[in-house]
């Protein structure tokens, strides 16, 4: 490995009503990475600060996402505050930008529904959680909404299944940028069993339930 | 289900170089138990207020471990700061205190080197992280560790191998507490694959990696 090598700049995003296990499980595989490459995290928010979960606890946003640019990866993560999300164009019109300059843009479980809100998924094939996919593939302009799929890749946009499917994702990220090998040490790491095919999803046809989205 | 049920206390601790997924993980799936049944969430730390993780983004802790008493559950991470939390003794004597009173430990990855530490796996079966075993195994006085599980249960005290196990464990610790169906419906919300058999551990002989803990 040489020297001075321009770090990963990864881009994780909060907002309120955020779901945890969507955002720092593809955070903490990302980390991972951090052994063999340089890498920097920095969380994002509308604004810089606390931010709360879906789940009630607090993450901390370290800068705003107007303050940031040229990420090489960033991480939408959906949850219960998503629907407010979507209802608020300054914090659509943030995402849009960073997304637009980003190298991947890779979303967890309703985090496509934003996406798709921001007009990023334009002629894209995407994914979201199953519970609430009859909602969320309604959303966006000319998306091709794929029901039985762990993620979806689809040129530089990932967007990956409910809650846990986006370790899977992550997985599958860092195999498009370092190879399958670099997935495979990540997930020993973490002691992961990493769902390695993408297009087996044993969630694509639960019975829906009200008001249940992640 | 009866009202003015009193709330399943969740403490869940984090203390600098916590690792991320050890601790989100299973408060995310903890959480979603509250569709169900009355619960309450509380981060706690040494002190209140922001703590950085193993992988740098911060949590908040909402109190110190000194303000709160009478928790169901206690829930302890690992993470690259475990080294040093082995030598705070007054960080240990809190964890000491609150899981004395709580009605279930639940530890992840180095998080049982803590409790080992702490005195609080005496006379106990437990595991931990694969990769740091042969470490973390020789810590506290008359423990029986158990190097093939994916967690491990001995009364009140559940111990979880690396990282991802902490989210298997948590699934097994909603099954003792509320029963299996229970633990299914929450890990098909969160498109989670149970690893049921907590006897059952992939990761229990790796070549071992110098630096790497979780």
């Amino acid at each position: 490995m040489t020297t001075n090598v321009e770090p990963l700049k990864i881009g994780a995003v909060l907002f309120p009503g955020f779901e945890l296990l969507d955002i720092y499980g593809p955070v903490e595989l990302l980390g991972m990475v951090g052994a063999h490459v340089p890498i920097s995290i920095t969380m994002l928010a509308e604004k810089s600060g606390e931010v709360p979960s879906s789940q009630g606890p607090r993450g901390v946003a370290d800068a705003s996402l107007a303050e940031v640019s040229g990420l090489d990866i960033l991480l939408v993560p959906g949850g219960i505050g998503t629907r407010k999300g979507l209802r608020n164009s300054h914090f659509l019109d943030l995402l849009r930008s960073r997304a637009q300059e980003a190298r991947f843009v890779a979303s967890i479980c309703t985090g496509s529904a934003l996406l798709a809100k921001a007009g990023l998924l334009e002629g894209k094939r995407a994914t979201s959680n199953k519970l609430v996919f009859d909602w969320v593939s309604t959303l966006g302009t000319n998306v091709t909404w794929v029901r039985e799929a762990r993620w979806v890749e689809d040129g530089n946009v990932f967007t990956a299944s409910g809650v846990s499917a986006g370790m899977d994702m992550t997985l599958g990220l860092i195999q498009r940028l370092y190879g399958r090998e670099m997935s495979l040490e990540v997930a020993r790491w973490a002691e992961y069993t990493w769902h390695e095919d993408s297009t087996l999803d044993p969630f694509a046809f639960p019975a829906p339930l009200k008001g249940e989205e992640g």
